[in-house]
């Protein structure tokens, strides 16, 4: 990849891309840019057609937008059916910043035993340990550290300080950003009267193809089976997943979630930013969970999962609180009401369904 | 600096500092301490006038303390109008512990097109690429890594295994925490029939003046755009800003604190622990955020805000939980008494204001 | 310790770990693993009695296993009175994941003024500044960081990328996991006309014998005073610990959980995951908190608390919320009908305690 980002002409683009252009073909793009407001000489795409008009005065010098919207813009467009998908192909071709000189460096501490594949760059500072095995045209940013055994496949990128354990595997196109922890020990104790006892952790992370990793999320490895990431799984920053989860292919995890020990993710799955899974539950397929949930149980049907009460003015908040410690006035004021009433009474107290906690 | 503390007078120091002296100005003060129970031979302050008599007998051979509460002290006093900052200003001619060695270490990697300023330190294991520029009098801390093209202003500090993403910049007077991740990929997902498809994230990390960003934080780059944090920012650790966000100057937020993508955070903002802010909203200036709040929508009005419920014991929590879920029936009652008694019923449950979520 | 696991006859194991063997004393065994469903050679356990029936027809070759459940497995057993303990010590002794060269590697930097005990291991790219002290038999794993004047006490495993902040105290048999930051700067600021002022923080971190930190947890440095994490203290991941907190010996804190500054922990407390506990409160010896609680004030009393309200569909959630958000309104209808009646009011609307927030 170069380092400087490519002149490409409008014509190009389309060529490469399978657009359909309506404007001057021969007109250099230099880069992308949003359309807000935009910028001489790049290209931007409009994705919601609810905001085509709003950008139409767009100082950008090409639009990547759907036929529907087309004629919103005056001057060079870019057809695509799915315009956010061809941006983001059209905008990967500028993108420079994932550059890397191939080869060891110096610096770098290789064990013998490691095998590196073809055209793989190792950075400054990068460790890779005893009988390590590295695919083609993988990078291991400066100061990764690669435990002894691990697979990592082809064309996969470790950004810098990212840790790998011990036998971990991983597949291909996998891109662990900075600062991420793959591998490390479980939280596994034993209680005993001399306090506790750490339960030796021997399981591995297996992850699967195109799997993206976010900053200083951390992955534990199992403590005796594995704990799995599937295929195509996105993992945003500051994500901690305890020992022995499973997640399924397809599945993304905004920043900020924890989930316990045990639990197993479906397939396509999406779990807001700050959600909170319990350990040792099972959430199917096809499941949103709304940002900062609290998800206690088992999750059977798909569909979409929430909790939290938002934030308002810390006064109503306070009165708020107060409000519902003193449900249980309600109840008693209620039943008072329906004994002076002679009325049947409606559910009390003790009967209360308390299987969440 | 010098790597041992200084002996300094209590002469000196309020010379040195503008306050006014009760006491010996040549007893020496061979560090700082805090009042309960003090250190001989050191200084301590005192902020709060409602703790002052409770430090009265403290050990600390001299007090930094407002002029109303001089008198509670029998000993060394040094009077200042703002005795914490005063204290804050003596306590940094005690602090040692960011002395450093100007130069290159041999161990790190410098870009020969790097530009490095004068005075600058450059730790063990330190990777700067190319094309960076590094100001005057900073440090870069151990096993650091500044990616191509990044601007780091002067007198800045990166303590040790941070990470600054490529085209990153960073104003002066920085100090970014061990495991700071500044400038990370965002997290930019595009859903098509082969799976999610990764955005490229092109935009920067802009940093303005004097911005401390907290241990193993982390600040994403934005999409197109910039993600900004402006002069005076003060970031704790473990915090995450995802791409496109703008933080307004001289905002303080606490760890843990979660903000997605392409919010906006007003000027002299105080965001409390834990709290979790959403995405593409705007928070305006002065506004106090409690702790574990849950922000899902602009706040408009300068103020306090809150939620949650705090913690009780497990019993009462339960019971309130099931309290609070059988709230449809205590609307049935309600309307079951008010039709026994002919009264106007209240509003029903299909009318309430949804729009928080 | 060896790279290669060992291969055990189960008369050994037997032998060693002091349990009674009932099968074949020369079987050997190369492993360990889990009962479901368990590996032919390896070892698995069962420490749930009600677990054991449905492990029968596990495929390992030998089970350590209650006396009580002993006749459920028909093969190879060993019987232990707490079969979790037991395991545990077999498992360590099949663990080569923690072995380590011994030496000084010669890409690590270590000062002259550094005193490194016998047969230590320092990795390659680690940092140790002056006056560092490490005890016999520890390991500085690649890229860690130990800055000036810290102590490492004897048979402490530091894994990689770790910070250990200048002078801070750690005991013997540490274990901090990837990406642990030990002892950086405390959020300590000081408003003034002129933004936020640094308190410089000058205390250390103070860490007991057999302490175990988890990935990318984050323990500040105290202010004046140290902040203090007492023996046997174990540490999950993704953990923030605040300035001047103390943390009683054998407390245990799962994952994600934040602690404000200056808050005291008793012993044998355990904290659930993602729970937030503020700051200047106490939590007495003896204390459960739930996973994902909001701990807003010191707990007195030894016992379980909780807080926060369980996930559920989506639809019913707004709904909740929008009920929560009408409490006045069934206050006031409360009252209205109560009045109607001329019954004695319940308590209303102003006089509930908000004493939590």
């Amino acid at each position: 990849m170069p380092a400087t980002p490519p002149l490409l002409t409008l014509g190009a683009i389309a060529e490469r891309h399978g657009l359909a252009l309506r404007g001057d073909p021969a007109f250099l793009i230099e880069g992308v840019c949003s359309l807000s407001p935009g910028i001489p000489g790049r290209i931007g795409f409009c994705a919601d057609p609810k905001l085509a008009h709003q950008f139409a005065g767009s100082q950008a010098s090409a639009v990547v937008v759907s036929s529907r919207n087309a004629g919103v813009f005056a001057g060079n467009v870019l057809v695509a059916a799915n315009p956010a998908l061809a941006f983001a192909a059209i905008a990967r071709e500028f993108d420079s910043s994932e550059a890397f000189a191939v080869g060891i460096d110096r610096s770098a501490s290789v064990a013998p035993s490691a095998r590196i594949g073809d055209d793989c760059g190792i950075a400054p500072g990068a460790v890779i340990e005893a009988d390590v095995a590295i695919g083609a045209g993988s990078y291991v940013g400066p100061n990764c550290v690669v435990r002894r055994g691990a697979t990592i496949g082809a064309g996969s990128r470790l950004e810098a300080n990212v840790y790998v354990g011990p036998d971990s595997l991983i597949g291909a196109r996998a891109r662990l950003l900075p600062g991420a922890v793959i591998g490390g020990r479980g939280f596994g104790l034993v209680p005993s009267k001399a306090g506790w006892v750490e339960m030796p952790q021997l399981g591995r992370v297996v992850i699967g193809d195109d799997v993206e990793v976010g900053a200083n999320t951390t992955i534990d490895r199992g403590a005796l089976d594995d704990t799995v990431i599937e295929d195509g799984v996105k993992l945003d920053n500051q994500i901690q997943i305890a020992h022995n989860c499973r997640i399924g292919a397809g599945t993304a995890i905004a920043a900020c979630v924890g989930i316990a020990g045990s639990t197993t993710i479906g397939r396509n799955c999406m779990i807001g930013g700050a959600s909170v899974i319990g350990g040792h539950i099972e959430i199917t397929d096809n499941v949103l969970v709304f940002g900062y949930a609290m998800v206690t149980k088992s999750i059977t049907v798909p569909g979409q999962y929430g909790s939290g009460i938002p934030a308002q003015p810390a006064r109503d908040w306070r009165r708020e609180v107060a409000r519902i410690r003193r449900l249980p006035k309600v109840d008693e004021r209620l039943a008072a009401i329906e004994q002076h009433l002679q009325m049947t009474p409606g559910t009390g107290d003790e009967n209360g369904e308390q299987g969440d906690l």
